[in-house]
């Protein structure tokens, strides 16, 4: 029946269901998972998910639950408990486990001690290849993931990688030291998740060392988690661009997300509001030539359209750690000229069109001129901006599109009004 | 110096700092790098660039500099050759790698095929795992992400996995056969490439074996690959939203860059001129009242912004393989109801906002009632769109955005004005 086919696909698969699913479905979905796979498909949800089903269960659940997970994954989910359930799930572990667990949750979940797992097998650099082999056969099993052995000396500290597919091919009776990798620089616990990430995917890493500022071996990060960590920086710049949070739930209740909806339009209502005053100004010309106000938003409009499609293009950019101070200037001459280029191009189409509609040359010339101004001054804002933003460490992505589409509105309808004051006073 | 400097830093850094370089310091960086690792540069560079590199050599340095890469990366250089040049270089390989290549480039790039190696170890299920042990101890190295040898059985079919892992903790005593993984599903070789990464992000798999549709085994996929898809993907979303390419060059010279700019621009031109036209229906209206066109693009831009944020969810729902038959309309419903909230919520402040700025309580009215009607139609459209647009397998994030602009630019505007038409008579 249901509840043995849904118990019967990987742990992954039924997070993804559960993620795909409406709220109600959702809960009664929850209550057909058994209780020895409740905690890993728990540590495949996203965090918003996590608290909802956490929510309903007491300390004693929680520990049942989180039992055999990563240590990563458990200090997740404990990371969302209120205080009082965390110590309590703590104080219910045996010490060891607990010890371990409590160094992990030192470090906030976007570094690299939030993101490691304190699963290694250590080794020593003086040992044989075949002591080693007899040494790995003493155990149940290796950690998943495990490509190498991680070298360290009488201190704990990180001295080498000896990767398992030298150990298979080489001849046993040479030792460690001879064999091992030492160009490699292990991850120093505080390094952000996105860095991380960075040398994963730059280096083909499978898992990588983690050390404390002593060199000390703290645990090692995974692939898999850099993989979650790569998706979610990916949607955080596609979400952000629409006021969205990275973790936002695609099937979250009316409760839960109109709020957060609100605020943002809110907040471009604001935005709205100040390029409605700048037309405000142009009452009486506008009064004198109505086809202004026909023709005025296309003019703002192409200004926000070039506009978001640099900032596009600077904000992946920033996010892949191309952009810096050594050719950022490059970056906005080439912008601010496409700008130019396609001003006078579309300037040259629109003035055409605008002329033969309202069979009045003026205002093809009036709409051009504006067209040129608006899309370099677009050009250049949705360059500039990111780069500003950045600097100031406020998200550009997030901010960029609400600033830079207020500038493009203003610019527009104070050019092109502004120009059409003059030429028809 | 700058040269030795250079090529001691991973293919990969070398990579990265030629796609963070403007153009001209490009060619010449590239100049300063050893002939042995430019095969391995050029294999991590995005397609536009290998593109730009590959267009100076003949077909006896493509030759030289592929030796040694990974199959699928000579595969993705050779595709962007002319065919003339691809058989040329494929005449000077030996008859295997010529068969092994040519077993990879009857694939396209985003399936399966295509992201494969042929640099599989395989083993029989009779073995002993001493024996394995001592077939692999014959190899140099094993290939990098070896996870797992491959059981095959002896027409070359896929029968199983055994991890190294297992390997290296079980009697050496024991056969492939019992100690085996057989519960793992091989990748058929025409699957779309999300669809492989969504099965290594859920089952975290650092490598997993190809088939044929009878069950042969062709090669392997391994993660490094993969991240560099889900990469790919997560920023089609992005890209596409703007208009632009996934694989956008961030330092594109300014004669690549703004003709794809211009088209994007031509297109919404398009677009701003069917949301004039709305406006034009209503002159006489306008004439009569001027504040009408002070506060037109409020309705408009709410509208734009409210349907933005529902496609963003929409998009990133079915780009995840959240969405299906099954709950779309509860997603539908949903947006509705936000739209309505929002709708209801905003317009209330808008029309005090604009009353008491204009001093007419009629204007309030008018503006409320047709934030409220947009808002409505902004979310419907935001929703409704991205679905329909799926299902004839038009991209929802290229297109998405300019059709729904449009129609919010169009419903704000006529909403507005008819409304004030109808008051104003
Ligand atoms: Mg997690
Ligand atoms: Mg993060
Ligand atoms: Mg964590
Ligand atoms: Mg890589
Ligand atoms: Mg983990
Ligand atoms: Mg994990
Ligand atoms: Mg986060
Ligand atoms: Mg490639
Ligand atoms: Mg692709
Ligand atoms: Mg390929
Ligand atoms: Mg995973
Ligand atoms: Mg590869
Ligand atoms: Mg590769």
């Amino acid at each position: 029946d249901v509840r043995r086919m849904l118990n019967g696909i990987p742990p992954a698969d039924i997070a993804h269901l559960l993620e795909s699913s409406p709220p109600k479905f959702r809960n009664i979905l929850w209550k057909l998972i058994d209780v020895d796979i409740e905690g890993e498909v728990l540590g495949e949800l996203p965090d918003d998910l996590q608290a909802h089903f956490l929510s309903r269960m007491d300390a004693a659940e929680v520990a049942t639950i989180t039992e055999g997970l990563e240590d990563d994954d458990i200090a997740d989910i404990l990371q969302q408990l209120p205080d009082r359930v965390t110590w309590e799930v703590l104080n219910s572990m045996d010490h060891q486990d607990r010890a371990r667990l409590e160094q992990v949750m030192l470090y906030p979940d976007d570094v690299a001690g939030g993101l490691m797992n304190t699963d290694t097998i250590t080794i020593r650099a003086r040992l044989t290849l075949d002591v080693v082999m007899r040494y790995l056969r003493r155990h149940e099993d290796l950690p998943p993931m495990t490509d190498n052995l991680i070298v360290v000396n009488r201190s704990d500290q990180f001295i080498g990688l000896l990767p398992l597919r030298t150990l298979l091919v080489s001849d046993p009776a040479t030792t460690v030291r001879e064999m091992m990798v030492t160009d490699v620089d292990p991850i120093p616990v505080d390094m952000p998740d996105h860095e991380v990430a960075r040398l994963f995917e730059r280096n083909d890493w499978v898992s990588a060392p983690v050390v404390d500022e002593g060199g000390r071996l703290l645990g090692r990060i995974t692939i898999d988690d850099v993989v979650d960590v790569i998706r979610e920086d990916a949607d955080h710049s596609f979400m952000s661009m629409a006021g969205l949070d990275e973790d936002e739930d695609t099937f979250a209740p009316v409760a839960k997300a109109a709020p957060r909806r609100a605020i943002w339009l809110g907040i471009n209502l604001i935005t709205a509001f100040i390029a409605a005053s700048a037309i405000n100004m142009f009452q009486d010309t506008i009064d004198k030539v109505v086809a202004l106000a026909v023709l005025m938003p296309i003019v703002a409009s192409m200004g926000g359209i070039a506009g978001t499609q640099t900032l596009t293009v600077l904000v992946r950019g920033i996010a892949m750690g191309q952009v810096g101070r050594n050719n950022q200037n490059w970056l906005l001459v080439r912008e601010v000229t496409i700008g130019v280029l396609n001003g006078f191009l579309w300037a040259a189409v629109v003035a055409v069109a605008a002329s033969m509609w309202f069979n009045d040359w003026q205002i093809g010339l009036i709409i051009a001129a504006a067209m040129v101004i608006n899309l370099v001054t677009a050009a250049f804002t949705g360059a500039a901006l990111p780069l500003m933003l950045t600097r100031f460490q406020i998200d550009p992505a997030l901010a960029g599109g609400v600033i830079l589409t207020t500038v493009t509105d203003v610019v527009g309808f104070v050019s092109f009004l502004g120009l059409a004051t003059l030429f028809y006073a």
